[in-house]
């Protein structure tokens, strides 16, 4: 039989016991699961990077997949705790909008907000729901209880504002969402974006005002140190410079306007 | 039948080989094992740092764990190598204070000096001693050897000094003995110190010698950025600000003196 | 029956979805699996780093581990992918000199360039072939499909150059290759160039031109905070400093010239 998956995205870092409490509370019940960190580095109470590290991944994980996401600022206030099941996957969350980009793609079959308390430890640390709830009902969860056991159907869950593209007749403008340790400047422009623009003629690639020139298809189709556009591996318009960070070198960064525009 | 737990906890950080060194050691004797990394970013050569992790997190972990936590400043010189057994736990360590605050909640039941050769690698490097000694060790104990074939029965271990509250008539004083990821401090002001206080009365707690008012329930009780004190996880007093790191702010660490103090 | 072992070498860092999409593809083709983190943290684009790292530590693993080194400045270029195969272990790398050391000490017994697309995620992204063809390349191994079938046999595979030491009548010049996570300087130097000039002779030990002294045999046989050299967990000359970072304390780094002169 298969080991159920129940994969972390945290902002709990890796230097205290926090991820490891954690990983302890679910093998205490859960023995035969299968841990997997992806992260435990998003920004401390970064909601917008959680959802989107979350949804440039869950993909690759086998069905079935239980994903335990605690990002979680409102830790020990009123914000509900919630199991959102999306027939292929189910996803233990703060309901603070960790999941507004995954449910854009698949649409939850059933949210259940988290009431039981058969399914958290016995006492439950106002500052810390990460051991104390989410991971022990991941662990039930992967222990074959049915979801209605954890609590009560719900229909809504809360959705944050994702910084949009704006779409005109001869440029695309969009903004850098995500920078990854390479210092690859992602932004929000994705292909299908692109291509309704790029269709009828040649586009160039413009960063805080100046151009870089026409997508390319690698980082080594460029000079080494040279900036330049491409597709990155989750789909959306990428800038980057070939084998050095754009952060370090060009001293762009989250916020950034990209945009790309008609040549001519 | 249930996969033997390993939990790590060392100082060697993630970047080099090490962490991933006793990995291979592990799975190579015991191939069943389950390995979980707490973590390996315990400050280089800090006991006191472990010792603090651990027992925060052993707790959470499934009876029969064996820890494996190698924070070892005296790596290569006569320290002895201990296996401590608690009867739920086992916890394969250098012999330098590393156990003296688990000790403290869960008196040793048998410790056991590692003499026997059969269960090392077959040369140990004498700056490396969790790859070559306690690794193979905690592999042994997960395939079932009977612990008096690593070794001699000993009576003690050694205990290190950890800073201790000083209670008052009309106030406890303590300090910040550990810095988290978020830039929390957490003192060593537990609830029982802090309940004999606070029994009949209102109190205000004190960091640096100023005000932060009296104990809150969770971050978001005040208002983003501003400090507050509460009772975090570990049942410890702890001095946070919502949403912000204390350190970043306000530039409070390690060993700043917290107090709590009768209002009236 | 035992569980297959893919043991990830990587510079994807551990804050971005990276190494986690290559978990989640090796559980979707392989989940019985045992994935082991050795470590995401070599620096970005540095092969030799990444050869040093795997040299050190693949012997500590059981026979039949896969290890998926990805360190891939050529990603979407032409470069190959290859998996080596020494008969003992497979390595799943992209063929830019990772394997240059591991290959002194295990002559591959078969050379397989990837070619098969039936063994890829169906589409490979240019920028993240460890996602899209290494992690699954390495997962169906595990399955235990037959090498030939995922491409060509080939004879070669890149070299790096490797600094090398000198080695003089009356001493030994080497350099520092590695600094790890304590702030050691690994040097080029292995115990058998040593012991040729050391056999017949007391030596000192000079780094940056200085003296310090003769080999010792662990950190604490100086005094906290002294330079000392001695052979360290990989067999190689490393000078380090008691319970202190050399880079710290010292300001000396990679690349310094570290030498063993005969005293007489």
């Amino acid at each position: 039989m298969t080991r159920p998956v129940i994969a972390f995205i945290t902002d709990f870092g890796t230097r205290d016991h926090y991820a490891g409490s954690m990983k302890g509370v679910v093998l205490s019940i859960c023995p035969e699961a299968t841990i997997v960190d992806i992260t435990h580095k998003i920004p401390p109470h970064d909601v917008l990077a959680g959802a989107l590290e979350l949804v440039a991944v869950y993909k690759y994980f086998p069905k079935g997949t239980i994903f335990l996401v605690v990002i979680d600022p409102g830790v020990g206030s009123g914000r509900r705790a919630l199991v959102v099941d999306t027939g292929e996957f189910r996803f233990v969350v703060p309901d603070n909008g960790l999941m507004t980009l995954v449910c854009r793609e698949l649409p939850p079959t059933k949210i259940i907000e988290v009431i039981d308390q058969r399914y958290t430890l016995p006492a439950v640390s106002q500052t810390f729901e990460g051991r104390d709830r989410f991971a022990p009902v991941a662990a039930w969860i992967a222990k074959g209880i049915q979801l209605q056991d954890l609590g009560e159907s719900v229909k809504d869950y809360k959705k944050i504002e994702i910084p949009e593209v704006i779409l005109l007749e001869k440029s695309i403008k969009g903004t850098v969402l995500r920078v990854d340790h390479f210092g690859n400047l992602v932004t929000n422009i994705n292909r299908s974006n692109f291509e309704k623009l790029a269709s009828n003629g040649p586009v160039e690639v413009m960063i805080d005002g100046k151009s870089i020139g026409p997508i390319v298809s690698t980082y080594s189709d460029v000079n080494k140190g040279q900036l330049c556009a491409l597709f990155g591996s989750t789909g959306h318009l990428e800038v980057a410079a070939n084998g050095v960070s754009v952060i370090e070198k060009f001293g762009l960064s989250f916020g950034t306007e990209v945009s790309v525009a008609k040549l001519s």
